[in-house]
């Protein structure tokens, strides 16, 4: 089996056999194909697509280079959530120890921020002491003894998603479904989880901006985690704006205990319980989403999954503390306002732009190995809807290098807008894909 | 601009602009960007296409990378032909000192075999002492003196051409019209020449089979070529049997003297005729095609041909006995012939069957730095339409290596169809192109 032989076939749009596909995916884990004929195949692929079969076999087989995490004596059932990535996106914080007390096992080995989107490991470093690279042992540990556990990939887990990855990123081959569902799916069969509950950001603060996009990506992750024995459902959510009050590393960590401790914004409160229901239901721990839901409420609301969060943050070498004290978290005093230009309501907080505030504020990356302020981000004191006059206050920029502030507060300012209201903001749910039929045509 | 940026534009079908061409293909020759990069670059254009005025800029680019022939002093119009490539095509020997011998200065880079196709300089070779490999201050003088001169690329020419082809050719994005017309008529570009006539080979011996497709090759190059500043044609021939009847190198060579002796295989010399006839109209040495044919073919039968190719042979090194004395050209004793297993006509002539039965002989290339046999060969003995009865021999093999005569008799009996007559041959020439209109649509 020639490289250029299976490049050219899928270039040609035909279906790859499964040892076709096994061959491509093997041969750029351990280096026997040259980088650039793993790129020729991932445009050919991102070109011309691949159908259903060929993606359980990518999955399958990314997945087939790595090691998959094992379980032997854990009596709960184990579950995990996914996120596309989002701009506030702190639920995964929420999520974990929420479905942790409710019964479940949560290993949710979760990524970095790039771009404008921030990542769950980045948030729970600005914990002090906080550890994301834990070894096998270790993460089998803390999910035996706390329920749920929120780190980094380990070496030995699916190799083939960095090679493939790393060539994605610099090949304009990122956007691809059937990549997109080989790389999230292998990461989270390699956990050894028993159900998968994925929530598909929709908007422009996002990865996929239309909803029509943001369904097919839903159902295509649905058909693939299903085809691979993994039970898999998928929310659709809105990410036009930010979700919650607070963007930025500590600030996002501080909200997460907000709502741990049954408080903060309502979206996000919201949107967790909805995720930890399907996660519940597809665990078979609730036998429908509302009882999923009651119990997931019961938990947070008698402070049970609070609980495991502090439990988790100590088992991970955290301090403890922050959970009653959120002072402890990082922060700085310099802030900087941006303030309603004319009286009306805040008709646009765009998520992409205060996504991208944050990096400039030093909260994110522009490059994979850029370091994070913990402490910058920006608060959203004026929510939209929210009647404003002029020179009252709507963001709240912070971090600890002012020297930032000039470009952040820029880019701030392109995200809000001030108009007529009032303002619809529609469902936070747009849609919830539990099933689909197989898709016999090529996805792109 | 970004690598990443410029690939994702064409990869959703945007023209590119003018700079991020001429980006795309000095980095590649520069080493800039990565050779992952520039392969997901290939495919994109593979299966994107390029309009008109990308191919021109593809084409300029990739001239501007490297050096072009001067030619002080030289007071002959210089001109070139170039053929897509097919088997027993030895027309480069005949018709280089043919239109030299007509007045046209003709400064003849050419390449070497690859799968079932010869190469000019391959077949050059079968010539004691022929060197291919001259450089600028050599090819100038030869020019000068002798009117033509058949010869390798130098390392200075069109750097850009070697990187691209390479990853083409391991990325199954050979076959792309644009990249194509780049890597050809850059290359002939940068022989200083101005006026070009292309043979695009059309049939299963050719690289393109179907005549549509032939012709939109032709079309394409004459586009780009005209585009770029170059008078160009192309004839579009029939290429499913070999042309003439032999393939193999020192038997095309002595077959190519032949036809400059005035004799050969009319095929041949008929299309010999044809393209130089071409060549002194772009030229602007003949007003018409039947002018310049009969202007050719006087150079031809008076001797005149024969004279400047012994010139070159001699000015490049080689024996120029060989004119007088083609026993003197590598051969061997050994032959095996395969023989008619019916009574009838022979219908089939299998050009790449042939080709690859020469190949099998050590007559050609699998890799780029296998080393050829410059004996081996087949001379066919009975041409197609020929009257046969059973245990008449069809085809002769040669070649230095017996222990290579089983392997290419099988190939060469799959060649042949012994079958019902008559049989149409059909046109030598398909389709003559000398203008096209500009394609606005991308061209694949």
């Amino acid at each position: 089996m020639r490289a250029v032989d299976i490049i050219g076939r899928k270039r040609d749009g035909h279906s790859l056999e499964r040892d076709e596909v096994i061959e491509f995916v093997d041969a750029a884990a351990r280096g026997r194909w040259p980088d650039y004929q793993i790129a020729a195949a991932l445009m050919a692929i991102r070109l011309r697509g691949m159908i259903a079969p060929e993606i359980e076999w990518l999955i399958d087989a990314m997945l087939a280079t790595g090691a998959t995490l094992e379980w032997p004596g854990l009596d709960r059932p184990l579950v995990d959530k996914h996120s596309t990535g989002g701009v506030g996106d702190k639920l995964s914080l929420v999520v974990a120890p929420m479905a942790a007390a409710c019964g479940a096992a949560v290993p949710m080995l979760s990524g970095r921020g790039l771009a404008h989107t921030g990542g769950t490991l980045d948030k729970l470093e600005a914990i002090p002491g906080f550890r994301v690279d834990l070894d096998v042992t270790e993460i089998q540990a803390v999910v035996g003894r706390v329920g749920c556990v929120i780190c980094g990939t380990t070496s030995e887990m699916v190799p083939a998603d960095r090679v493939l990855y790393r060539l994605r990123d610099a090949t304009a081959t990122v956007e691809s479904l059937p990549l997109i569902c080989g790389s999230i799916l292998s990461k989270k069969l390699a956990e050894g989880i028993g159900g998968l509950v994925l929530d598909v950001k929709c908007g422009r603060g996002g990865v996929v901006v239309g909803r029509d996009a943001a369904v097919e990506l839903g159902r295509a992750l649905v058909s693939g985690g299903t085809g691979a024995g993994l039970p898999t459902r998928a929310v659709v959510t809105r990410m036009e704006c930010p979700l919650g009050t607070a963007v930025g590393n500590a600030l996002e960590v501080a909200e997460a205990i907000e709502v741990l401790r049954g408080g903060g914004p309502a979206d996000v409160r919201e949107l967790s319980l909805t995720l930890v229901a399907h996660m519940l239901v597809v665990a078979g721990i609730s036998e429908t989403i509302e009882v999923g839901r009651e119990r997931a409420r019961t938990a947070l609301d008698a402070g049970r999954a609070l609980d495991v969060f502090g439990e988790m943050v100590e088992a991970q070498g955290g301090d403890r503390r922050i959970t009653d004290s959120p002072e402890l978290l990082p922060g700085s005093k310099d802030v900087l306002t941006i303030d309603a230009e004319s009286d009306g309501v805040v008709v646009q907080l765009a998520a992409r732009e205060i996504g991208q505030a944050c990096v400039n504020l030093g909260g994110g990356r522009t490059r994979i190995d850029d370091t994070v302020d913990p402490a910058a981000g920006i608060r959203i004191l004026a929510p939209l809807g929210a009647d404003v006059a002029v020179g009252d206050p709507v963001l709240e920029l912070t971090g600890s290098d002012p020297g930032r502030f000039g470009a952040a507060a820029e880019m701030a300012r392109d995200s809000l807008l001030i108009g007529d209201g009032p303002v619809d903001v529609g469902p936070l749910v747009l849609e919830t894909i539990s099933g689909v039929e197989m898709n016999t045509e090529p996805t792109e």
